[in-house]
């Protein structure tokens, strides 16, 4: 279980961690199963347990707990659950996480997706089944589409009829509550690929100018940009509207 | 500067440290003074080092700057600042942190409030002045109004001519593009006071029950909750218009 920390003992054993009861609570109701869960002696189970055949539960002193988790001090249990396969591209409005790298981010990112509807693609960045991005996540990955992108994503997304939008710190069209969205022959609006860059460079130039549009948020002056996660947060739950 | 990670010793010297070349160059742009500054030697100094006079320069070894810094690999250099005293309350739009534990959200909604022009208000939770809070702040502590809140925060906000309404999770008004907010007699909106709770608990009910006003952001069934920064920002997003 500790091993599932490091990126390639997931990718080799198609395991991953949820770390704490809500995360296991989320994902039991969503219908995962898990492969085994990890209780603290004398800890207390919660209500995940319940649903769980106890040949799966393994009882473990708090060390040993403290020795499987990714968070200092861990609360309740950690279980192991099967990676889900990458899901197919559907046009339907998709936020893509486009090398987003720190865990809380693109957690935060793929909890707010599934809060307004929005299906996830991923492109680079950290490992969206690392433990940390699903503690982030909430349950997130249990309830909206999240798929992996190959070596040439744009193409993929225009494949899948979504029509690639870059959000951008500066100089991008004004996001507004009234928006003018790509629209398509029978005038409902062409789903998007809303592309949100990484923390420190945001998307790359070459990406950002390949897209259908490129759209900012105003700021005040003397502010540079706002979070990754914040920024793509606030670009969903204005667009929600189009659809 | 070790002890500055300490909420006691920040009190006590009245200081607090800043991590890192961007929020050092933040700072400096907003015309904040170094008491000192601790540099790698070897390191690169970055552009913030050039307006600082050289007898607040400390040169240390890597290793020491590991020592002082709250990161586990600090880039960069670390910086001691007096912290400012808290700001009256005025009449303006005010975000409140209300019990808002986690740095990492703290400083994001400072993040946020700065870039869309809200001030904002902490009472309890995490001490805003943390080199974590900062960190995630990214030199917002310094483009916007900070006031910590006494005993009596709902009196003290009323008493300022601010609004109190409280975001929810679940069970407020929904907060949508069409905002009808509290109005005064010359029609020109009342300068609100946005209550954001915190991340685990949201606010107290009594809390809540005692604004003018609740507001939730409409989520898709099976999504318990939004990351407390995420539902904070894009609050303070859909609420700028009426300024």
């Amino acid at each position: 279980m500790r091993r599932l920390q490091d990126p390639a003992a997931r990718r080799r054993s198609g395991n991953t961690l949820l770390e704490g009861p809500n995360l296991i609570d989320a994902a039991l109701n969503a219908g995962v199963v898990l492969e085994s869960i990890c209780v603290a002696v004398g800890g207390e189970d919660g209500p995940a347990l319940g649903s769980v055949p106890p040949e799966r539960v393994v009882r473990v002193t708090p060390s040993v707990l403290r020795a499987v988790a990714a968070t200092e001090s861990p609360r309740g249990p950690v279980a192991v659950i099967e990676i889900p396969p990458s899901e197919a591209l559907v046009a339907s409005d998709t936020v893509v996480l486009w090398d987003v790298a720190d865990p809380g981010n693109s957690g935060t990112l793929i909890r707010t997706a599934a809060a307004f509807g929005w299906n996830v693609a991923v492109s680079g960045g950290v490992d969206p089944w690392n433990p940390k991005v699903l503690r982030a996540g909430a349950g997130g990955h249990f309830v909206t589409r999240l798929s992996q992108l190959g070596e040439d994503p744009l193409t993929e997304l225009r494949d899948a009829g979504l029509s690639p939008v870059a959000l951008v710190a500066s100089g991008g069209s004004p996001l507004d509550g009234t928006l003018s969205a790509p629209v398509a022959d029978d005038r409902r609006p062409t789903p998007m690929a809303l592309l949100v860059g990484n923390e420190a460079h945001g998307l790359p130039v070459g990406i950002a100018a390949a897209c259908d549009a490129a759209w900012s948020l105003p700021m005040r002056t003397g502010v540079e940009s706002l979070n990754a996660s914040v920024a793509g947060g606030i670009a969903m739950w204005a667009l929600r509207h189009r659809r």
